[in-house]
């Protein structure tokens, strides 16, 4: 846009509103993943790599400094020292000779199940402070109008590994869903 | 809440979405909020400290603290290094002997004068990626989801500040309006 189509005032209170809000929000999620990871002597950068790794079933050290929003350098120092504790594996992709790649190894997978498992085991203040919304809409907020200004500011490529993540615990929870199942219909038959 | 109201598969799918988004803004607004001030020798803590104060035309440490979303110790090591710059000045209310309060100089008031008029000589990713949105609805997007979410966790003091400072810019900048329109007026006289 060559001309501003906002006052200076609209500019002031917007940027009041989202400077305040994304702070507190951060240092909220911040301090819930925090208290999450202590037990298992990980940073969230760290715990952030492997859960894209989780997530996207291996990825690129560049996809992970995208998704996790960190630089290329603390993508690749802090994926050498997960590899150094066994959870990471370095490799090459025959289809992509230039990217390195990292995906979990089972002892990265286990970890990453069990710390799944124990998430309910500290307190989440997003997830309290989000009740009051879940019980009024039927459903947790899905804040499409941020999504939209993060997609605006760091592009498709960002969205798609995003939709990638919900897909992957989409189908995670149907098989745990189904094996249940399983389970059950095989103690009707006992 | 004894019981869960939510499953576990929504918990991840939702804690996964406002973990990533969180992350995803605060890191664009940090970086515009960095770029912004750049030229001031300040950082955010500072800078954030400076606003707060502006804003609500002197306020408590505890107040700082809280609204800037900062440990009190934080707040009052950074506000005494505004001090000895002459930004800022430390002083008792009478009506309130226990709390230290902070308000700025004259310096620091131009100080933060100037840079809201410099506002625009740097970019602002989350302005811009706003935008559509602004064109979409007429206004820049009000985010009330996350707002409910923040005055969950944060209670109703935090969103007060944040009111406060609102109606703050309000005023400051109808009084700059009318100061243009009355300048206005007068050269139409001559």
């Amino acid at each position: 846009m060559s001309e501003k189509d906002y006052t200076f005032k609209e500019a002031m209170l917007f940027s009041q509103r989202i400077g305040q809000l994304s702070k507190a929000l951060w240092k909220a999620v911040e301090k819930d993943w925090q208290l999450w990871i202590k037990p298992y002597d990980l940073n969230i950068n760290e715990h952030h790599i492997l859960w894209i790794s989780y997530h996207l079933k291996g990825a690129s050290i560049s996809d992970v400094a995208k998704f996790g929003v960190m630089h290329v350098s603390t993508a690749f120092n802090f994926s050498k020292k997960l590899e150094e504790r066994e959870l990471l594996a370095f490799s090459k992709r025959d289809t992509d000779k230039r990217n390195t790649y990292v995906e979990l190894t089972p002892k990265g997978e286990a970890l990453m199940q069990e710390m799944i498992e124990k998430y309910h085991d500290t307190p989440h203040a997003v997830i309290d402070g989000s009740m009051p919304l879940k019980e009024l809409y039927g459903k947790f907020p899905e804040f499409l109008d941020i999504m939209a200004v993060i997609r605006n500011i760091y592009g498709d490529d960002f969205m798609e590994i995003f939709e990638a993540s919900f897909k992957n615990i989409e189908s995670k929870f149907s098989e745990k869903n189904q094996i249940i199942v399983a389970t059950e219909k095989n103690e009707n038959v006992l």
